[in-house]
């Protein structure tokens, strides 16, 4: 027994790699995105559930030889960058896909609207302080994207401010890609009739008023704004050092297996290699077992 | 469909409550614990990978129900401190029964040697930067405990250092427990034989090498002393308000099972509720209608 049995599931369950199936692209333009759809996928949810463990368990296999190579000194960090409006599916993106993976190698954080000492600061601090370390799954749960949308919608920082801060996440991305950050961000697309169907079932279950928030539906009234601030944001930051990915996502299970390929597609493009014994094997066998 | 269902698995698969059948207790000898028994449990690996599957989904639903409960403002944090000698299965804990619940709702942290940083400062400094915030299981893969084990057996801390710290742990934990926080220590106890025959493994398979460290060996040459340390810190720490956990971690799959039902025990012993709506569902039924 010298290597772990490799799992062998086919790399991909669309017919084409998520990371070009999902791209935004040049020229993108979100009306061309359907939320319903499944693209790529000729499997239903049942299918799409057993992919999904296909998937995990090549993610936790991948996963693990990316942490133990950083223990040798691989520079690598993954950021997953999780956006889309209320009821998206964010959560269950967390649970359901960076679940699969060991909780020891993922550090997750989850924006919520800054508090009084970080709204002092640019944007951009408190996202500099939860950045991933070598070897880890960073992930994101909304992030400085906020700053161009729900300010861009709701005109919490003026226009140019806005047209400021494109540029200002463009450098600061580039910057991460350039120390060996891997940056998938996508956006979880959904349509406004899912969003109501999601925000009922909140409303009607008791284990769900917890997430319901009144001020949700206050939001809805400015959906196509919103619609408009992503496609806008999408368009000025969608590069080669930090890609957008538009992931359908009225069907969970969809969504879920986009992302959770789009997660193992950029841990097989880092190519971790379990590292090599720094110890003479021979002499410590001789050694344990005199121990 | 106004609740969620209850997941009907029975509360303990040991023939009495975890956190009795593992309690180190009054007059407690390390002794007296066999590290290949497999003590209050009648299946074996088959059937408790059933049990743990089962325990995981009640783990699951209790974590949800917490974080739920903590947004709301309910103050309690949970604290899994993890020791053992090298090999004794802490990652195996953290992957597959932490692995079980949200990632959303866990702050992991494995403590490695203090930095000179960290070392210039009193040896509970590190610890208290790590603590768990409400709603969250902590979780410290190594801990404080470190600065009364390795530091005894290795006389790295003057003997009345060491005593100072065992009553310094007792005050801290105390004031944890003030402040809503369950603590679990466990300490998961193999045999010297075990050790060997796990090291061997790491010796013999190249996706193991990156674990192994030629000083693990070096430390099997302590293994009494450590034992006795161990013996030692639990007798002095195991207070009502932090109580230590003493696992037999032979068998993987018993230990899985047992650190499981003690941490489900004590979501149980909280027993999180659903937060109540904070606002009127007729209302919101009728605004999200008209959205």
């Amino acid at each position: 027994m010298s290597k772990k049995t490799k799992i062998a599931v086919p790399s991909v369950p669309f017919d084409e790699p998520a990371h070009r199936l999902f791209a935004a692209g040049a020229d993108f333009r979100l009306a061309d995105v359907d939320p319903t759809a499944k693209p790529g996928y000729l499997g239903d949810k049942k299918t799409g559930a057993v992919d999904l463990a296909g998937v995990g368990a090549a993610l936790g296999d991948l996963q693990e030889r990316f942490f133990a190579a950083s223990r040798a000194g691989a520079p690598h960090k993954i950021l997953l960058v999780l956006q889309g409006m209320d009821t998206s599916g964010k959560g269950g993106i967390v649970r359901h896909v960076v679940g699969t993976v060991d909780p020891q190698g993922v550090s997750h954080h989850a924006f919520k609207a800054p508090t009084a000492a970080e709204a002092k600061r640019d944007f951009l601090w408190r996202i500099a302080r939860q950045l991933p370390k070598s070897g880890y799954i960073g992930v994101f749960d909304r992030s400085h994207y906020e700053d161009v949308l729900i300010h861009k919608v709701r005109e919490l920082s003026p226009a140019e401010e806005i047209e400021r801060r494109y540029g200002a996440i463009n450098d600061f991305e580039q910057n991460l890609a350039d120390k060996n950050t891997t940056i998938i961000k996508v956006m979880l697309h959904i349509s406004k009739d899912e969003q109501r169907a999601r925000l009922s079932e909140r409303l009607e279950r008791e284990d769900k008023h917890w997430k319901f928030n009144p001020g949700d539906i206050d939001e809805r009234a400015y959906w196509d704004d919103y619609m408009g601030a992503y496609e806008a944001a999408i368009q000025r930051t969608d590069t080669a050092a930090a890609p957008w990915f538009v992931v359908p996502a009225d069907r969970k299970w969809y969504a879920r297996l986009a992302v959770a390929t789009l997660l193992r597609e950029a841990l097989e493009a880092i190519d971790p290699q379990w590292p090599a014994a720094d110890f003479d094997v021979d002499e410590q066998r001789r050694r344990l077992a005199a121990s």
